[in-house]
Formats: structure tokens, sequence, C-alpha cells
């Protein structure tokens, strides 16, 4: 299953509450391998002079349909040696972001056609979805809030507009498919956040009890 | 307009030439922009300790979908900052290597699906084609013995298979498509390619006398 959510959701942090809880394999996007490690350096540390001059901002000048093939490569790659071998073992896998953040950032917050990007994601992973995706909700000032403890250089970056778009864009994806998506309240403790997970994981038919592994192939 | 060919088919000179004689403006990929450079650099040189051991090779442990993936990033950003800019000052756009490389590599090299990659390359792009593809053919000996004049490292790694695969695909896309595709023997000395080249082009309605764009959107 996949946990998704907000810069400053607290998801992560619920991710390996709830991964602990079940005995899952805890993973997540992106830069859970080589690949997406190094992706990760580029995006966020390109060296000295590899970048076109961009100025008066010091964002990279990253297509956005480069950024959803990248995000997706990092999937790719992601699925095919961890989470697809995980799950080919028997084993439960809980994810910290998977598809959704695509849907997410890259359609409802750059604009991207969801559609289009529900495809891209389908062929990136095999095939491979989650068969819950819970996503972690927090308006603004909470996102904020944790930011300003835990990552002050992100809180820097927390652009409002986006952060709306991207939130909305997860609420929307929820309502849309109740039957593999659930929304969670994150606002309160990690304690009460983390039972109100394992509770919405424990009413999804033949995940947890069932020892079934966490995703699915269709 | 793209060249294409595998590697030591000649292709880079020939499309210098043919841009030099256009007027055109000369790019390839992968690697034109500054993303493409650190893809490159990912790909070719990644830093020590950044991939997963994987014992008794020296190649990377790369997802075959993941590395389409960041093939067509290079291109989403290649096409968003230079090749559309270009047709839409009216240029004319002479590209080493492009959406052909794709289908021939990942498709019939490393056996993905050619359909569903043609809808992948055609999303990274945004629509924009080649509107002709000149594929510079040469047997495996000849590509040997340039590369083995050229670039003897990358001899060392050309597997007679992989490259058996890539060159009839090549060939099978110039015969599927014939109005957008032609084939050129690239079996000569350089001047005769380059004149079979020129010709190809002069052939093809509209691009070369009329100062049309070398790509078209769809």
């Amino acid at each position: 299953m996949a946990l998704e959510g907000v810069d400053g959701s607290g998801k992560s942090t619920q991710a390996e509450i709830l991964a602990a809880s079940l005995g899952a394999v805890l993973t997540f996007e992106p830069g859970a391998t080589w690949l997406g490690r190094a992706l990760r350096r580029l995006l966020l540390d390109p060296a000295p002079g590899t970048t076109d001059p961009a100025p008066g901002t010091t964002d990279l000048d990253l297509d956005v349909r480069a950024e959803a093939l990248l995000m997706c490569a990092d999937r790719a790659q992601h699925v095919a040696r961890a989470v697809a071998p995980a799950l080919g073992a028997g084993r439960l896998v809980v994810t910290d972001r998977f598809s959704g953040s695509t849907l997410a950032y890259q359609g409802y917050g750059r604009g991207l056609p969801v559609t289009e990007l529900r495809q891209l994601t389908a062929w990136a992973s095999a095939g491979v979805e989650a068969d819950l995706t819970v996503v972690i909700d927090v308006p603004l000032g909470v996102a904020r809030q944790r930011l300003a403890r835990a990552a002050p250089d992100r809180l820097e970056r927390l652009d409002e507009g986006f952060f709306s778009r991207v939130r909305d864009g997860y609420l929307e994806l929820a309502a849309e498919d109740p039957v593999h998506w659930t929304v969670v309240d994150g606002t309160g403790e990690v304690e009460a956040v983390a039972t109100a997970v394992r509770e919405a994981v424990d009413r999804q038919p033949g995940i947890a009890s069932s020892g079934q592994p966490g995703g699915r192939c269709r």
C-alpha cells in the first residue's frame, strides 16, 4: 500500500509506523534505488556549471513533462528492483509515495492532464499498483508548522498556490476511487493519526489480516 | 529532420554536414540540454558507491522501462528548450538521433513493445516529430572498423546480437513509413554518403527548398 500527502503532512512518519506494525517492507519514492538516489541528487543539487543559466531564480529550468518522466523512471526502477520482488516473495509493501504523487504533483500541481499521467505511470510500473492509497491530509498551517520544525529549507520553497492544488488533487483522486483510496486527517498527534491509518488498512478487504501482498497486478 | 543509425554508422558526421549545407540548427540526443548532460553523466559514469552491487558485470543495473523513460525525459527537455523554440523561430532543425532511437534501441534492441514506445515518445515530445528521418545504414563490419578507429572503448561494448536487432529495427521502421523515413547506404566515403543524404532531403516535399521547418506538430 502507499502513503501519500503534501510535504509536511507527516506521511513518512506514518509509513514507518504502519510498516512496523504490519511487518511490511518499508520503501519510498523518489530515491530508493541507485538510479533514484542519482536522480534525486541531480534534481536537488546538480553540479555547478551543469544548468543552463536561469537568471533571477534558483529553480531548475526543468520542463514539466521531463520532470514527470524522471519521476516515472525512478518508479520503473523502484518497482522492478524493489517492490515487485518483495511482492513476489509474499511480503506486504508499504511505500512512502507512489503513482499518486505523479498524479497530484505533476497533474494537479503542474497542470499536466491526469488521464495521460495515469497511462504513463501504469506503463512505468508495469501494471503494479497500490491496493490501497492512504492520503494523510493536513491544511497549509499544519504543514508549515511541521516544516518549520523539521526542515526550514523546505519551508522556504513552499508555494501556497501549488500546495493547495496538490492537496485538493489528492482529495479529488481519493473521492474518485473510494475502493482503492482513503483519506486520514493528519492534523492530530502522531499516535492518533497512526491509529486512524491502521484502522483504514484493516477496513480494506484482504490486506493485513490475510497476509495478501500490498500491491496487485492488473 | 532526424538522422538515425547504429553506433559507428557515421550519422553524427552526416548530421553536421547536412545542417551546414542547409543552414539548419544542429542538435542531438541524448545530452543537448543541462538535463541531458547530467543524465548522460549519470548513465555513463555514475559516481562510485551509487550503484547497487551487480557482481560480475560493469554494466549498470538499469530496468529497461527506466532506460526508456530517461531517454524520453531527455527528449522532453530537448524539444521544449531547443527544438520547439528553433522551429517556432522558423529555423530548420537537424537532430542527431530523435524518437527513432527509442523505437530502435529500447524497442527492437531491448524488446519493449514498439507501439507503447511510440505513445511514450509522442507524449515526451508534446507531438513534435521529425518530418523526415534518414537512417544511415551500415553492416556490422563497417561499424566495427569505424569504432576501432574513432572510439575503441565503444567497440569493446559492441554486442553483435543487439547491433543486429537495432539495425534491422531501423530498416523495418523505415519500410513501414516510407513517407517520413528513408534509408541511405552509409558504407561509402563521407562525401558520397553526404550527397545521398542531401538528395533524400531534397526529394522530401516542402523541406529544404521552401524553408519549412524540419519538424511538424500533429
